[in-house]
């Protein structure tokens, strides 16, 4: 029994009684111990025993007649950023080591665990979530499963969130995402992952980065595991999922403005195959200039909403503890500093303007289709090295998804690179609350891209 | 026939026939342009040609038998902040003056317009409405009914608002209420006003003071008069109105904490004759100590909500056109240059708390009583002379309503002091969205005080 597979065929092995939770937590411990993985680098925290004592509840309760959701049983890790009662969160950081413990668990932790979730542990994250290279000075960094031997990095900022799963530690990750912190791992990793519309999910118990832009969200293997996933966190019904939506006639954009720029050979090969395949699939893809992506450099050049709202929350933290802070997520918080009341609230009515002028453009079409990130994952060792090269490429891996957060819309990053190759993520993306539509046009591409 | 009455005498008197709505116009004109009257100091904007039209459609419209509202064909006057089609809108300012024209009514006067209201003009007020006096250098201040002949000031900001009906100009006036400015005037004034939970009332077409606090509503003669605009500016039904509670057992308490401090003599004897009324008529009066309403000074220490809010909307002009203010407004607008955006947060963060921990010790009651301002009009021409004078004079008038603001909540002001004496109002308020629960409280109260 494996569990790198999909929450669909672990329920079917599950009810069948191929397998327990108890021997799928036990293989997940397993893997977590193996000296020659990375389990080391991808757990912040771990409590197995808790984790064994969940999954004996689990199968008591599959053998009492009355399965709580689709993902009964099954380990699901969660960030090192979310509440787990009695225990100190931390974040990725060492700066709030001596925190006091959580007196509850986020409410999203306690939606999983009445859904049946084994609760495996916390995962590794860029520390603060402030990074989208997965990096992190204080817990090493979780190495990608592609090119292994080269040290690669596994995206950001749930860095241990999509290496759980690739691994095998964990069936599906919960995450964050500010600026494409459910995204870049996927993509990077070859996994798929589905940032909501921020506020769809309850986002208390969470230390915050940005309290407008952070967003909850599953990393699984499938646009279905996305969607159940989805549903139980924000309070849904996970046994009524969408429909995929029929490829043919499916209307696609590819936005031109900024997103396809500075592509590595292996991202524009492989988005360029993904374009011909819906095409020859009978999906409409139109080029569709969108400018306003152009734009929004220009309305962050006097500080952004992130560095804002994270200052905010640091303050008081960075004043007892900044030395213990990983200095280049501490320089960019400090830059919220500088934000005045009335440059935050600019920001802010900016935003909402260029929202609205942005789904007037796109709201004939069915989805966005982008590039989740423009380059293959780069190795490690020269970022750790070097400040330009580290900014440089966070910086491009942000800058696609990011538009997404600053349209306060929802998107999947689906693989899109052939068998064998560097992992390439594809980007479905729409607006506000079109969660459904777009979990919807990711499973009618999902078939597309899997049959290819 | 006179204007000075309630929309339901006037509703009744025109369905009779025994008056038009045309009537109704001319003589409100006629009072208007009465040399000795105040209608110069209380009006901005007029224009007579449109409302003659406005009140001739009325009439039509009732003649063939389908009388849109409660309020078809009354004349209503709107605060200057407002946008009228095609005029400029200017807030008390001559900032504006060369401000291009509205290029569609304020949501709020398109409603009036739609339920048969007879727009008479836009009334003076605080510039930019940021004072609690109703002083205006550009627009002289209207005079208080009460010892006319000394001078008295009105309230603010909406102050032509209360002497438009004082002075049979309007039925009905709507005004904007930041920090108390639709129940200042109607406390000085002898007349009714209600402020709203903020968003229950579209801000849109109005210029802002706060985004967070301006609440728009009416003021008016009666609680009753107050209900049904308050249906009409909200999109609810003006024919369903709330019903008095019962007095008997009504469960009201009187903070302790700040808000009867520094009671002149007329407002202490008056709100004791108030309470001994209502207690003997059967309410349950409570003395609650609600010492949050202590912390709030503190909380704005370091800069308020409507200083950071109204810089952020007053940068530019203030910038091109910031000598033709009043320049003790622009110097407490200037005040909100200061404030950090982590310092914004912080306040926006501070009242949540606030509002939570005053609506635990607050949700026993039906409503607060509370004097609505601690001290009867006092004389316009020392606060003129005075800057000391005039920010302490404006800092007492605020000081009870705008806890009411800071609330989030909802309020009114029903007059309470003895005929024939200067006036007095009666804050009686809840927490947001009991704005129908402090109506149906105000009309048990307000049948007491009229009795007495």
């Amino acid at each position: 029994m494996t569990i790198e597979q999909t929450l669909t065929k672990a329920a079917a092995a599950l009810a069948s009684g191929e397998t327990t939770a108890k021997t799928l937590t036990q293989i997940a411990i397993e893997r977590m111990d193996d000296p020659a993985g990375e389990g080391a680098r991808t757990f912040i925290r771990r409590n197995d025993a808790r984790a064994l004592r969940l999954a004996e509840a689990s199968d008591a309760i599959r053998a009492a007649g009355h399965p709580r959701s689709p993902i009964e049983g099954m380990p699901i890790s969660v960030k090192d950023l979310f509440d787990l009662k009695g225990e100190t969160t931390l974040a990725g950081s060492v700066a709030l080591k001596s925190a006091a413990p959580a007196i509850a668990d986020a409410p999203i932790v306690s939606r999983l665990i009445a859904a049946g979730a084994v609760i495996t542990g916390t995962t590794n994250m860029s520390e603060f979530a402030f990074s989208g290279l997965g990096l992190n000075p204080h817990y090493d960094t979780p190495r990608n499963p592609f090119d292994r031997q080269n040290g690669r990095i596994p995206g950001g900022s749930s860095s241990g969130a999509a290496i759980s799963v690739t691994d095998g530690m964990a069936m599906a990750a919960i995450g964050t995402d500010t600026g494409g912190s459910i995204r870049i791992p996927p993509a990077l990793c070859g996994l798929t992952g589905f940032k909501p519309t921020a506020p769809r999910v309850s986002r208390d118990g969470a230390v915050p980065l940005s309290t407008t832009l952070d967003s909850i969200g599953p990393i699984a293997r499938s646009v279905t595991c996305c969607g159940i996933l989805d549903a139980i966190l924000s309070g849904g019904n996970p046994h009524d999922l969408p429909d995929a939506l029929p490829i043919r006639g499916l209307r696609l954009a590819i936005p031109q403005a900024v997103v396809l720029s500075d592509m590595d050979a292996d991202v524009a090969a492989a988005f360029e195959a993904t374009v011909s395949r819906l095409s020859a699939a009978g999906a409409v893809i139109t080029d569709l200039a969108l400018d306003e992506f152009a734009e929004v450099a220009g309305i962050y050049a006097r500080g952004t909403i992130v560095a804002a709202e994270a200052y905010h929350w640091h303050q008081s933290l960075i004043e007892s503890a900044g030395d213990s802070y990983d200095q280049r997520v501490r320089m960019r918080i400090l830059t919220g500093k500088e934000q005045s009341a009335t440059g935050y609230m600019r920001l802010i009515a900016a935003r909402a303007d260029w929202i609205r002028r942005v789904n007037g453009k796109i709201a004939g079409f069915d989805a966005l289709i982008i590039p989740t990130v423009p380059l293959v994952a780069p190795e490690i060792a020269p970022l750790v090295a070097d400040d330009a090269q580290f900014f440089a490429a966070n910086g491009l891996m942000l800058r696609n998804p990011s538009l997404i957060n600053f349209l306060d819309g929802c998107a999947l990053s689906i693989p899109c690179h052939a068998p064998g190759t560097a992992p390439v993520g594809l980007m479905v993306a729409g607006s506000a609350f079109a969660d459904r539509h777009i979990l919807s046009a990711g499973l009618a591409i999902e078939q597309v891209l899997v049959q290819a």
